[in-house]
């Protein structure tokens, strides 16, 4: 496996692609649902109405496919934090963008984050079979790049003045283990409904980086 | 499986009991360091020197014994926040002393909150063999008891006016998930030490909780 093209053949094709995506939405679906131990990856291949043998054609694994479920998250999610961030200079009104955005989620993106919040510890291992191995540091990689994103804002509404001076990468580590761990035991059918998870949550993570209600007016 | 006892036949012979601890003791070590989807039930047979079909007389599987460990964990934490809580009748006071009893933890510990913190989400999952289920079931009932434990100190300083009102239970899922997702990336012999982490984790609860400094005098 030396190069990504060799390696994902399906990003090449878009008939390929389409079926590679279908494919990421089971799994990501059966393992919100199951939980990613219980699922079978012959299930997901009936689901897409594709054999066991044909499935390894896109994924070398039920974990290679995994890495990659969890690699477009933190993806999809540093997208969304430099386009909410984008038109703002001033650091308070950013983080106020960034918090509401990271609540904007649909119920697909939901199952993904439950999956992320579920298996992430899974990235901490290293595997032997390459095209997982190399999915494996490409999604940690992604996810450390999510980590260096929240404490370079965070650094910043620093030296502004804007939040109390502190350790910005430890911040960042206690913004994002508190958002993450609301997909654990959230359920989009739950009592709690997930505008009042918004709120709560967005008004309690200006609390922990201490960033005063007044700050935006 | 009508009763605990005959589910745990290991409880009530002390030579079996330490036996069982010894197993657990490894069990935790793998599963922290190598992950509990690498680690594998014959090997932890081979560290404390018996036989897999011996283990089976512990434990009817790997994930049996998982949720043993997170049952212990959960009542030691229980145990603890409740002997923390003890002697203050001032909830400012016992909102300080359960937070910096958290931090006090020894590497033994340290490895069980990873385990925790990596493999919780396996308790959401409904298992088929009796003996596993009947684990499952106790940990995530002692695990739900913190959530309520914590849920009714926040309750407390909230009606005492310490701390402002407020959903009391998700502000308690809300330290508790803040807590356990340092678990996931520290690491003992990091770059960032333990000392500093709990300086800084218990300074941020108190934040997220809106615990005023001088609410301790």
């Amino acid at each position: 496996m030396s190069s990504a093209q060799k390696d994902e053949p399906a990003r090449r094709q878009p008939a390929d692609g389409a079926k590679r995506s279908e494919i990421i939405a089971a799994a990501t679906e059966r393992f919100a649902r199951d939980g990613y131990n219980s699922t079978k990856w012959a299930d997901i291949a009936t689901d897409v109405g594709v054999g066991p043998t044909a499935l390894y054609h896109y994924f070398g694994s039920k974990q290679h496919c995994l890495f990659v479920i969890l690699d477009e998250a933190a993806q999809d999610a540093l997208e969304r934090f430099e386009r909410a961030i984008g038109k703002h200079s001033d650091p308070a009104v950013a983080l106020h963008a960034v918090v509401a955005d990271a609540f904007d989620v649909t119920p697909r993106e939901v199952q993904r984050l439950r999956v992320l919040a579920a298996e992430h510890g899974l990235l901490a291992v290293p595997r032997k079979p390459a095209r997982e191995e190399q999915a494996r540091q490409l999604a940690r990689a992604r996810t450390r790049a999510l980590d260096v994103t929240w404490a370079t804002l965070l650094a910043r509404a620093m030296e502004r003045g804007v939040i109390p001076e502190g350790d910005a990468r430890l911040l960042a580590r206690a913004v994002l283990g508190l958002y993450n761990s609301i997909w654990q035991w959230y359920r989009p059918n739950g009592i709690v409904a997930l505008t009042r998870i918004a709120e709560f949550f967005s008004d309690r993570t200006m609390a922990l980086i201490r960033l005063a209600p007044e700050a935006v007016a």
